[in-house]
């Protein structure tokens, strides 16, 4: 059998969890809370069960949670789906993310992607054959020079992926930023795919700039997001995906295909819980909370920090501590130090490597305590 | 945007169960049963939200579920699958199809189904730019025509796409069936995808030919199973793939991008449920019961019928009824009769229709009582 993905492995978020498993070394790799979701959700489930929605799901998704999802972005950002055709519940961000791909890419179409890039997008443009056109963020910063990929756009140019906030960096897009790639879309005829998973961990009272505030690129987007990243339970594998009733038809088409539908109780679960929990308005907080934590504990340690703008990631720049790269530097500190973190390297598709890894800070005050004295004993 | 599916549209299934919503009428169309799944499982997965299994699940699978699926292959067929290296738990069979087409099948590959055939093979074959290979089965009885496979294959053949028991034929695979294929795919250098998903719902004492019983046959085979279509909970969407060690790399390479894991308190609900359900020994008996009790209740009516060998569905044909086509007839049964089934011609790839309609029954008595009751109404 030929490799239609030959230098694929194991992504590094399998390998990291389980190098701090054998190591018992404190697990700051993976993205996952470290604490509980709100037991009232677990409650809903089981009630799902017991109510008997337990045969298929409409496929699209559950009407009153696609209801929910509709109302939540209008509310916040003044855009209207129709939660009829313009939303579909998916099996958490990743599927939403390999379906809007699956549904668009055609061989020798061109991808420009942001690197470090969140690691999925780039070989699932590469399954369907086509072509990834990389575009550096450069530390400290990591802000876009949208010069540059007005540069890189070609006639071949179908889709640019954004993702604010930003996995691994913690930048967040501006609202000039949108308006500038809103501008370029609009000139090429060009597709968007905006990965809002960290839509609502956003610090220091600035706002999420979703695609869907601004019209025409609203127009030309499919927009995901995540309740894993948003309840604190990535292992329930829900999200969803809207996009303009154009678009949302061809996603669906491949949506049916590839999963038909998503677990119907779990649904049902959200569905009711939405509809009082205005959870996304604490989540700000409760995250800053914890960044600020962490970011103040690590006052005096060696690392250099550009508090993280969004995501509940913290880039953690080691130059002043070794020369090593950032994977063997990773390796280290887990076998050595008992603390797994991610070598930002491996976001880099075609870019280059910085001596920086990211942890991860979704964790109880107690781990992130305890990491913090760790990492501030790196002479 | 342009279509790469622009022949698809919404599935048959989600079409009948709105036409059955609107129309007040039995829905014996889609396949999933009007019974509750077993509570104690439900109590399983609500004890697995308490214990915290709320976050990611290993990429593969919780390796506990992996070892009660090892095993259960193991008892069932003689066959050894490696929990570690040779099973996946994905998203419902579906989602396992669809990985197992997208990791191996290329631009210009064939691939060799039998026609009809579940709807998801095909859109899916096309999506990676294969070529569809039909063969037709005839009624009465559905049987292959070996030497009409073998005279098919060619140089680009990539992969047979098999499905036993078979949706909708309700036809079973014999040993001779097997052998016939593991020679041909020895031979020829084919991989074979095996949808077993209805591998415990098979009766008359018949065994289930599982790919995997066959040495050659399971080196060269990916086989999907679905937990929905057998614990009544095809809500949940939970299945798994099976396949050796080179092909699995293969597939998780994929399956990484699909959906990266799978929701992890199903997944720990069915790891404890399988260490004593032993419940697959039951279910030809419960289905058989159906079975024989529909159509018991049938005779009288004009409708032929060959008793389905396997799955939940039985064929009805209906040519001493009408002259109508199978969709203007299935139509006309929900408006009029109450009654929503398939027409057996949304299966056709390439293929000619048959005057014959599909019922689930995986129904309460009373649903199948109730059912039969109308459809002997005929003229
Ligand atoms: C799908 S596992 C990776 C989780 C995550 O989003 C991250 O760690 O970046
Ligand atoms: C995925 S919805 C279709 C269910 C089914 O397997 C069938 O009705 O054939």
């Amino acid at each position: 059998i030929n490799s239609k993905l030959p230098n694929i492995e194991t992504s590094i978020f399998a390998i990291m969890s389980k190098m701090a498993h054998e190591h018992h070394a404190l697990n700051l790799s993976q993205g996952f809370p470290n604490f509980p979701s709100d037991p009232a959700l677990n409650a809903l489930v089981d009630k799902a069960m017991s109510d008997g929605f337990n045969q298929y799901a409409p496929m699209a998704g559950d009407f009153d949670l696609r209801m929910e999802i509709s109302k939540k972005i209008e509310n916040l950002h003044n855009h209207f789906y129709n939660p009829e055709t313009e939303i579909t519940v998916t099996a958490g961000a990743t599927q939403a993310i390999f379906t809007i791909i699956a549904a668009t890419i055609e061989r020798g179409d061109e991808v420009i992607i942001f690197t470090p890039a969140y690691d999925c997008y780039a070989p699932t443009v590469e399954l369907f054959q086509g072509r990834i056109v990389p575009i550096q963020l450069k530390p400290p910063f990591f802000r876009v020079d949208w010069q540059e990929v007005s540069d890189k756009i070609t006639s071949k140019t179908k889709m640019i992926i954004i993702n604010s906030p930003h996995n691994p960096t913690g930048m967040l897009f501006s609202e000039e930023d949108m308006l500038q790639l809103q501008d370029l879309v609009e000139k090429n005829n060009l597709l968007v795919l905006s990965d809002e998973v960290y839509e609502h961990i956003i610090f220091d009272g600035n706002t999420h700039q979703s695609a869907s505030r601004f019209e025409a690129l609203a127009d030309r987007s499919f927009i995901t997001a995540s309740f894993g990243k948003t309840f604190h339970n990535t292992g329930w594998k829900m999200g969803y995906c809207a996009a303009p009733e154009k678009l949302m038809k061809e996603f669906q088409k491949v949506h049916q295909f590839v999963v038909f539908c998503v677990n119907h109780p779990f649904q049902k679960a959200f569905a009711t819980y939405l509809k009082d929990a205005n959870y996304y308005l604490k989540l700000p907080d409760f995250y800053q909370q914890k960044r600020d934590f962490f970011v103040n504990l690590m006052k005096g340690s060696k690392f250099k920090i550009n508090p993280s703008q969004g995501t509940y990631f913290q880039m953690l720049d080691f130059s002043d501590i070794s020369d090593e790269g950032d994977i063997a530097f990773a390796e280290r500190l887990t076998k050595e130090y008992k603390i797994a973190t991610i070598p930002t390297s491996v976001f880099n598709v075609g870019g280059s490597d910085f001596k920086q890894i990211r942890v991860c800070f979704a964790k109880t005050d107690e781990t992130l305590a305890e990491a913090a004295a760790i990492l501030k004993k790196l002479p």
